[in-house]
């Protein structure tokens, strides 16, 4: 891929379609895509610290050469940034740079900037224009496609937020080269979902590529842009999550789980090493319910220790609160169906499904299981290795 | 019209449609008729002090007996509740109650309650169902109606919220009854723009028949129903406001000012009657514009003064910032489109019509005529009488 041909994918959605540019020098063409699709409008950009210190300059370069100079909102970086403090910071900052329904707001960091972002495009005027600058990888793979945009409430996480697509999405590849190790393999983890979802040929390719994924070759922008497929395609199927769409939950319930018994803190876990968590013990629960085979449990394990990802609870630093507790997290989850668990499953590695009903017991004892903190007394269970415990190389 | 024959509107919204059910006794039926269309969900009902005071128990007398025991949550009642603030409170306390996306959020209250329980179903898990049982005499024949929720921010009214369409309205009238005088009257405003919007024969009914509609006989449903035809009308022809839904707006441009003019307070001026002010006025614009004739705004403000609200500027108790001010008010406004004022103005009596481009500088000038404490220096404009300009009754 060069510098000057980015790759585009379309998210079907009818009046409501718009394209996914990805590929290098994005940030130094967001004027010229932005004001294509939306001519003469005014933008806000909202940012967070990290962002605006790498890449601010570049992308007020970009926007300058169509004219557009936009007010800018830089929030501090990190998950707890998605509160409604920060949200009403957002609303009342683009209100008071007097923008218009017509005009945008931009989107420029992560998966925690895109869903604030776009939760505040969407209330402000009851809906305002809105693109995509995703600069994490989890964001340029996930989190900027699709319109599911939300803030976390004490009561859980993205418990709050619309549905507002945006017009537009610039993934720039080269903003990667700025992401801290640990955030690109939490990203990855997002991005080896869709092919433990139904691509098992994309997860097999991984296997092969994830090195020259990992040191920015061509093969990083190739595994972004099928990611993005993957991802359109779901949210063309199922736009509002009525069905399909919650495949993309693979390893999410568990992660979920995991990240708020660890205060979504950031320093002890970050939302895509949660889901690299949650896969792996999504497949090693699909084989413990005869589902999968254990093969694939262990591929799967293999290929997130190979990619230095965390793959079970034991990989968590610090304690963590005990399985029951675990339990309640998920049944405080949004995923949960009048009373029933509802769990993404798996028959194999790109055969995931939906899976309603899974009895609170079964969660629970594969939970004891699972746990570091009480795998000791359950003889059979395959015993962490204190030595790797708490060392996970970062 | 008898106790327990209520009409149906219907707002045709294809898979959205939904019933509005007008008539006496509809608390005493609530359950029957949710359950009847939302079978096995749990409710949670957002409610304000004076409402809760007067029929929160028959209404939960109502939900009882189709086994519904809701959670309850009273706000404080008034315009300040539509904050930031109250709508973290109550979704805060949906999810508290462990709601789930498919059980209902119940709004209580007047159009202060219905904009923000609307807007907190809209956002808790990106979309509750959503019942308005509205209780004030404007938010049955206007605010409960077309999916329009949303609160205030410090730089203007509504200006942050979602469209979400409820699922079923109750309007029982009985529950008028208890409804201060003065929150009747102004919601009378509101039913009245629908005559001078597009209704002219309704007008010319109301211009017969207010007093019966203020007593409370048959003709206060009758005109009720007949303004949620005229609502939901526009509403199933433009549900996103990108055209013919502005022509609601009728009045609420300089009833908008007024009310920002006045912080808001209630006490100096309440919606309904910036709008009654804002009728008038939109009236008497037009004529001076030599759009209408002199004898329908004269004709408006007759009426309007006939039941007791505010026509007029100088109707509104204390002093109100100069004309630049509420100028600056009116292009703060949301219905401001790039930089271009926009008015709905009229040809008479039933013909209401959006007009784009109004200058700046007529609306200044309309502005200084009308002004009570600007009125003096210009001979030749109506002088308020100072006797009655301070004591409208209440
Ligand atoms: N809306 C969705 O569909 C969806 C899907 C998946 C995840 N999410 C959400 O996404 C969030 C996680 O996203 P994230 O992992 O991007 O988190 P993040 O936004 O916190 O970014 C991770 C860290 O990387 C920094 N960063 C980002 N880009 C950088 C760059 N180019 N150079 C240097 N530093 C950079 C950020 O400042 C931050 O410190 C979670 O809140 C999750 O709920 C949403
Ligand atoms: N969403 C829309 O489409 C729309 C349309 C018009 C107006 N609105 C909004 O509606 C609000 C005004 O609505 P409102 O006039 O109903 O105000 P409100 O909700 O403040 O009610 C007015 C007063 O009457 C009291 N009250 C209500 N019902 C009562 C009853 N049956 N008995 C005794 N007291 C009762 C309330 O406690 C309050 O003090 C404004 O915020 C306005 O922006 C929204
Ligand atoms: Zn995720
Ligand atoms: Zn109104």
């Amino acid at each position: 891929m060069s510098a000057d041909q980015p790759v585009t994918v379309e998210v079907g959605l009818g009046d409501r379609a718009y394209d996914i540019l990805i590929g290098s020098g994005l940030l130094s063409r967001a004027g010229t895509e932005i004001s294509r699709r939306l001519p003469g409008t005014r933008a806000a950009v909202i940012t967070d610290a990290n962002v605006a210190a790498a890449h601010l300059d570049a992308l007020k370069d970009g926007l300058e050469k169509s004219d557009i100079q936009p007010a800018v909102i830089t929030l501090p970086p990190g998950e707890k940034t998605k509160s409604f403090a920060h949200l009403e910071e957002v609303v009342d900052g683009v209100l008071a740079a007097r923008l218009e329904r017509g005009d945008i707001v931009i989107a420029f960091g992560g998966g925690v900037i895109g869903d604030l972002a776009g939760f505040a495009a969407g209330i402000v005027r009851r809906g305002m224009n809105f693109v995509q600058i995703p600069t994490s990888l989890l964001a340029q793979v996930d989190s900027s496609v699709g319109g599911k945009t939300g803030i976390n409430s004490a009561r859980g996480k993205n418990l709050v937020g619309v549905f507002h697509q945006p017009k537009l999405v610039l993934a720039d590849t080269e903003v990667l080269d700025t992401l801290p190790i640990r955030e690109f393999r939490a990203g990855y983890a997002e991005l080896a979902k869709y092919g433990l979802i139904d691509r098992p040929a994309f997860f097999a390719w991984l296997e092969e590529n994830w090195a020259r994924v990992f040191a920015g070759g061509p093969e990083r922008a190739q595994a972004i842009a099928e990611a993005c497929r993957a991802k359109a395609d779901v949210v063309a199927r199922d736009e509002f999550e009525t069905g399909d769409r919650a495949l993309l939950n693979l390893g999410h319930t568990f992660g979920h789980a995991l990240e708020a018994a660890t205060q979504y803190g950031g320093t002890r876990l970050v939302h895509g090493e949660g889901v690299a968590i949650g896969m792996a013990l999504a497949h090693r629960f699909s084989s413990r319910l005869n589902l999968a085979s254990p093969d694939d449990a262990a591929r799967v394990e293999a290929h997130l220790r190979a990619v230095g990802l965390p793959w079970r609870m034991a990989d968590i630093p610090g304690d963590l609160p005990d399985a029951e507790a675990l339990l309640s997290f998920i049944a405080q989850d949004k995923k949960v169906s009048r009373g029933a668990l509802t769990f993404i499953l798996t028959r194999g590695i790109g055969q995931a499904f939906i899976a309603k009903d899974v009895p609170a017991s079964e969660v629970l004892s594969f939970l004891k299981e699972s746990h570091p903190g009480e795998q000791e007394s359950r003889p059979g269970q395959q015993k962490s290795r204190p030595s790797q415990q708490k060392s996970r190389p970062r």
